[in-house]
C-alpha cells in the first residue's frame, strides 16, 4: 500500500472565520476522498489563553500566538489566513516566501496595492493560493454556474442582479467594532460582503466593464466598543449600491448593505439570459430556481429544484435527497478543492489573482461613487 | 330625495389601457359609493369599426371617431386618455381649454416639454386632473404607504429599491409595435413602466435628490409588423438600471425591463427603515410583507400580510377576507378616487404635476445614463 | 344581421353570494362571447328596502320579494339561486317545473333527500341545470384538469389531499349565524366548505370509493346574533377530516376547518401521480405548481406556473400575461360556460347529478363520523 | 483542575444512520459544552471490509464486526444502535443488562412486542435511554414547542396535521430493498417515516385518544435487488393515512408516504390554536411560520421567523444570525442532549417509553385500517 501525503496545516485567526475553517479542515476528510490526509497542526492567535482554548474546542494540535512561528514551521504545508483585513497582506507574503500553500479569508485585501503585493509574492513563489469566497461553492450557485456554461439560459445575459442584505448594525448604538473602522478593516459593507457578489457576478457572468457606485453612511457615529458612552465616527461605508455593465453586455445590478431589516445573510441574485432566468436566495441555499423558455409555452414557470440530488454538485459527498446542508458545508467544498488543488500543485479559484480583480471593482465603485461618475471597471 | 349628480364620460383610446378602464368606469357603481353617477358616455377612436365594436362590448353608449368631438361634447364632464403617447399633450391641453376634468394614462406625457405644458393647461383651467398610475392603488401599497407614514418602518428610511420585469420581447423576432419607437411612445422601458416605480418611489418615499442611470437596448434591430422579411432599428430603451438618492438620505436602487424571461408583470419593491422593512411583489399582489423590529427579538420574522381584511385599503367594497382581488381592481379604485376628487373639485393625487415630475425623473435618468455620471434630479 | 337571442335572467338572493353572481352576470357580456345578450331582469330577496337597494347597486331591472313571481315571470329564462341552502330545493323544483334553466349555488341542498328530489325535477323538466361550484373554473384548477387528462402525472395517481381552510368563526364570542344552525345550513363546514374540495377532488380525480370521517364542534354554545346575552347551541359541525380511498385506487385526504387562524379562505391540494404532482393554493389563485418526472432528472422541480397566459384556459379574454385575476372571476367563468350551456340545451359540469353525487359523499362522511368506521361512499 | 469524565462510545451500524450518528458524535464536541469528553472507540458491522472503511472514514478507533462484543466492552459506556429495525430489540436488551446507556434509532422496533421488552429491560436495568427522533431538535421544532408551552397559540388546540413525503419508490422497477421488506423493517412507511410525525404530535400536542387509518401498497411486486429479473412481492405499505383525535381534544390529520414525485424528504406540520398558528417544513428547516391572533388586526399575518438568532434553541452554539443550518445538525443536537442525559443518569426524551407509545400507536393505526374503523389509540 502507497503512503498517502499528509497536508499540515496553520490556521491564523480563530474568530467566527477561524470556527468555520477548523470545522471545515475536521469535516473535509470524513465526506470527502480528499487522496491525502490532513493534519491540523496549529491555530495561532494574539491572546494566548484564548487560543489554547480555540485549539481544544476546534481540534487543533497546537495553539500558537505569533504567526511568524506558524509560517516559518517547515512541517507546515498550508497557511490558512483567518485574521482581519489589515493583516492579510504582510502574513501571505511571508507564507508565499515560505513556499506555503495560502488559503486566505476575503476580502484578499484592504485595497489594490496590497493585493498586488499578494500576488506578485504568490506568482514568484509558485505557490498555491486562493481566496475564500465560500459563497462559489454552494451546490446552488455551482449549478448555476454549469448551467449557464451550457447554454441553458442562452447565449446572450442580459442582466445579473444581486443583493446582499444584513441588518446587524441597524441599531445606531451598536458599537464601533473593528468592521466599522476603515484602517482595520479598509472598507465597509464593500469588502466584507458586496466582495462576494462582486465575486460570484465574475465567477458567474464575466468582467465588468463598467460601473457606478453609489455608497452611503447611514450611521455616521457610533458608542465605542470599550466605552459605550464616548462616540467616534464611523469611517467605513453601510451600504453600497452599483449599476453598471459586462463586457459581455450584460447590465449590473449590485447592492450590499448591514441596514436591511430582518436580512440576516441574505444574498439573492437572478440571472436573465435570452433564454431563461436563473434565481438564488441564500436563505434558502438548497434551492435553485430556473425560468426556460424552452419549456412547452404554457407549461413554463420557475422551476423550484431542491439541489440535493446524488447528481448535483458535492451532495453525493453528503446525505440523501431532501436532506438539506447548511452554512458551514460551503467552507468544507472550499478546503476539499482546496485540498485537491495543493496536491496538483495548481491553484483553485478563486486565486489571489481574482482577489486582486476583485479588489480594482471594489475600489472603482468606489472612487465611482466619490466622483458621481461611472468609469471603466 | 335630492337628485343626484351624474358625471358623463368620455374615454379616447380603446385598446388594452381603453378595456381597463371601461372596466373601471362599468364596475366603480356597483362596489364603491361614488356619490354621483356614473354615464358611459363616449369611447374614442380612429378606426370607425373597431371602435364601435369596442363600445358595444365595453358598454358606452356611442362611438366616435374625432376625439376633438368628444371634447366639444358639453355633456362630457370627464375626459379619460388611453392613447399612445404621443397623442397626451395635445389631447389633455385641449381637454382642460375645454373645461374637463381630465383623467391621463402613465406616462403623462413623451417629455418634459409636453408635461410641462400639460401642467401649465390644467392650472390656468383649472381642472381637476389625474394621472392614471394604476398601482398606486394597490391595496398593499396603499397599507404600505399608511405604514410608513405611521413610522412602523420608523423614522429613518434606508433603502428603497424597486424592479419592473417583464419579458414579452426576449425574442428578438418580436416585431417593432409603436411600444419600440420613440416617436410615439416617447421612450421604452423608461417611460412604460419605469415610470411606474418612479412613481411609487415618489409615492412612498419622497423626492428624489440625485440619480445615475444606465439604459441598455438589447436588440437593435427587428422586423416591421408590416412587413417581417424587413427589420428596422429599435429606438427605445430595452432596460433601465438606476441608483440614487432620496432627499430624504434613503439609497435608491430602481431597474425596469422587459428582457427578465418568467418574469410576467412583476414589481417587486422593498424599503428598509430603522425599525422595520416592507416587501411587496405584485405577482402576489394581495400579500404584503412586514417585518419589525419592534416584534419581540426571537419572535421576528417577514409578516405576510394578506390584504383583504375589510379595515384594509379599498376592501370593505369587495369580497370578505380571503377572496383575493386582481389586476383590474387597480383601475376601479383609481377610478372611485377621481369620481370623489371631480364631486370634490380637487386633483387627486398622482396630479399632472406629480407626472410632470416623474417625467422630469425619467429624463434625469435618461441624461445621467448618456452622460455616464450621476445628476441632480 | 340575424337577430340575437337575449337570457333573461332572475336571482334569487342578495347577499354575498347574490353580490358575486350579480357581478358575473354583469360582467361576462363584456368578457367573454356569449353569443346571446344578458338581461339582468329581476333580483329577489324577502326585506323589500334592501332588495331594492340590492338592485340598483348590483345593476337589476327590478326587485321582488316573492321568488314565486320570479319563476312565473314567463319572460325570465333562468333562474339563479342564492339564498340560504334550506330554500334551494323548494325554488329549484319549482324552477324546474317552470322550465327554466337553474343555476344553484353550492351545496345543492341540506340533504340526499332533498337533492334527489331536484335532481328527478329538473330530469322531468328536461332543464340545463348546473350546481355553482366556482374553484371548478379557476384557470389554475382547469389546467390542472386538462394536464391530469393528458397523463402529465401519469397513468396512475396516488394521491390526493386538499384542505380548505378558514378561520372566522374562531373567537368563541362570534354569533350564532344560519350558517352554524343545521335547520337552515344542513351542516356547517362540511356543506359549506368540505363540500367544494370533495366537488374538485371529483372533478379531478374521479369518484370516491371508500370514506372515513371525523367531524367536531370546537365552540358547543355561541351568543346569538338578536342578544348576545344568551347563548345557544351550535348545531353544526366546526371542522371535518375525511381520508379514504377513490375508485381508481388513489389515497384520499380532506380537511374543511373554520378554525385555522391566519387562513383566511384557503384551498390547497396536491395531487401525487406516477410521473408527477400538482399543487394549487387559492391564496395564490393564478398559481400551479407542477413537479414532472419526466424533467431531467438533475432539472426537477416544482415549476411555478403564473396561469395568466392567453392559452391558458378562460385567460384570453381578460389581460396580458402576469396581469392577475381574482377571486370574482371564477364566477364569470361559470356564468359564461352556464350561458353557453343554455344556449346549447344542454347542462354544463357540475350538473345537479353531480351536487346530488357530492351529497351522498357528505352523507357518508357524517356516517361515517358518527358510527367510527369507514364506509363505501 | 478537575478531571473531566470521558464517555466511550460503540456504534452498531455503519450505513446511513451510522454516517450522520458518527458526524453528531464527532461534531458535537466541537460546538458543544458537553462537560464530558467523547471517545468514539468502536464502530460495529457485519461486513469486516466495510466496517473497517468506515471506522477510517468516519473517525472510530477501531472496527468490529461482532456487536456482543461491542456490548461486553467493560471500556464503553455508550451504545448507539443504528442497525436495521429486526436487530434493535435483540441488541439493545443486551446493551441494557451490560448497563450500557442506549440511543437507538426510529422506530424503537418492529412491533409493540419488542418494544415492550426493550422498556422493561432499560427500566430494570436503570439506564439511560433515548430513541433518535432527531427531527425533535430542529430548532424551529423546539421553538414551537416552547411557544406552544407558553401559550402563544393559545390554551385550545384545534388542529394538528403533518405530512411526511418521499417519492424515492415511485418508480415501480425500484428494487425490493430490505426497508420494502416486513421481516427486517416491520413496516414500510409507518415505521420509517409515518414513526417521525407521531412523535413530533405526541411531543408538540400530546397523547392520541382514538385513531382512523387508511394505509396503502401502491406497487405489490418489486425486482429483487440481486436479480433484478425477478420480482418478489412489497411486504410493506407504501403509504399510511390517519385522522383522529388527541386526548386535548385536537383533531389530528397525518400522512406518510413514499410516493409523492417532487417531495423528497419533506415534512410539513401546521398546528392552529385558539389565538394563533404554527406552520414548519422541513424543506426550509430554519423557519418557522407563526400567526398570532393578538397581533394588531389589519397587521397579522404569518410570520416568517428566521430561527438563527443566538436566542433560538441550540443556535448559539452555530453560526451568526441567517446562516443556516442543516439536516446533519439535528443529530448533533441529539447527540448533545443524550450525553448531558448520560451525566445526569437521566433519559432525555424521547425515552425507549416514548418509542413504545409511538409504537402503540403505529400499531393502533395499521389495526384500524386492517378492520376499517376508529379505534382508541
Amino acid at each position: 500500500m502507497v503512503t498517502r501525503r499528509t497536508l499540515a496545516v496553520g490556521l491564523i485567526g480563530y474568530n467566527f472565520m477561524g470556527k468555520a475553517h477548523s470545522n471545515a479542515w475536521r469535516q473535509a476528510p470524513h465526506f470527502f476522498d480528499l487522496s491525502a490526509g490532513v493534519r491540523m497542526k496549529t491555530i495561532c492567535g494574539r491572546n494566548r489563553a484564548a487560543v489554547k482554548k480555540a485549539a481544544t474546542k476546534l481540534g487543533w494540535e497546537n495553539a500558537q500566538t505569533d504567526w511568524r512561528r506558524v509560517i516559518n514551521d517547515a512541517k507546515i504545508d498550508i497557511v490558512d489566513i483567518c485574521t482581519p483585513n489589515d493583516s492579510h497582506c504582510e502574513i501571505a507574503i511571508a507564507a508565499a516566501q515560505a513556499g506555503k500553500a495560502i488559503l486566505c479569508e476575503k476580502p484578499l485585501a484592504r485595497n489594490i496595492d496590497e493585493a498586488e503585493k499578494m500576488v506578485r509574492a504568490v506568482k514568484k513563489a509558485r505557490v498555491v493560493n486562493m481566496v475564500c469566497h465560500n459563497y462559489r461553492r454552494v451546490p446552488a450557485i455551482v449549478l448555476a454556474k454549469q448551467m449557464i456554461e451550457r447554454g441553458e439560459i442562452g447565449d446572450h445575459i442580459f442582466h445579473f442582479r444581486a443583493r446582499y442584505a444584513q441588518d446587524w448594525i441597524v441599531d445606531p448604538n451598536f458599537p464601533l467594532v473593528w468592521r466599522l473602522q476603515s484602517d482595520p478593516a479598509g472598507s465597509g459593507a464593500l469588502g466584507d460582503i458586496f466582495s462576494h457578489i462582486v465575486d460570484l457576478a465574475r465567477y458567474l457572468v464575466g468582467e465588468f466593464r463598467e460601473v457606478c457606485g453609489v455608497m452611503e453612511t447611514f450611521v455616521k457615529q457610533r458608542p465605542l466598543e470599550r466605552n459605550r458612552r464616548v462616540k467616534a465616527k464611523v469611517t467605513v461605508d453601510d451600504a453600497v449600491t452599483m449599476i453598471g455593465r459586462f463586457k459581455n453586455g450584460a447590465l449590473a445590478s449590485l447592492e450590499a448593505t448591514r441596514f436591511a431589516p430582518g436580512r440576516k445573510n441574505s444574498i439573492t441574485l437572478e440571472i436573465n439570459g435570452s433564454t431563461g432566468s436563473l434565481f438564488f436566495d441564500l436563505e434558502e441555499m438548497n434551492r435553485l430556481k430556473f425560468f426556460s423558455r424552452r419549456d412547452p409555452h404554457d407549461r413554463q414557470g420557475f422551476r423550484d429544484i431542491l439541489v440535493t440530488e446524488s447528481t448535483h454538485p458535492y451532495i453525493s459527498n453528503w446525505w440523501p435527497p431532501g436532506h438539506v446542508i447548511g452554512y458551514e458545508h460551503t467552507f468544507v467544498h472550499t478546503i476539499a478543492d482546496f485540498v485537491r488543488a495543493v496536491l496538483e500543485g495548481k491553484s483553485a479559484h478563486p486565486t489571489f489573482a481574482d482577489g486582486l480583480q476583485t479588489q480594482r471593482m471594489l475600489s472603482a465603485v468606489s472612487r465611482s461613487a466619490k466622483m458621481g461618475k461611472c468609469i471603466r471597471a
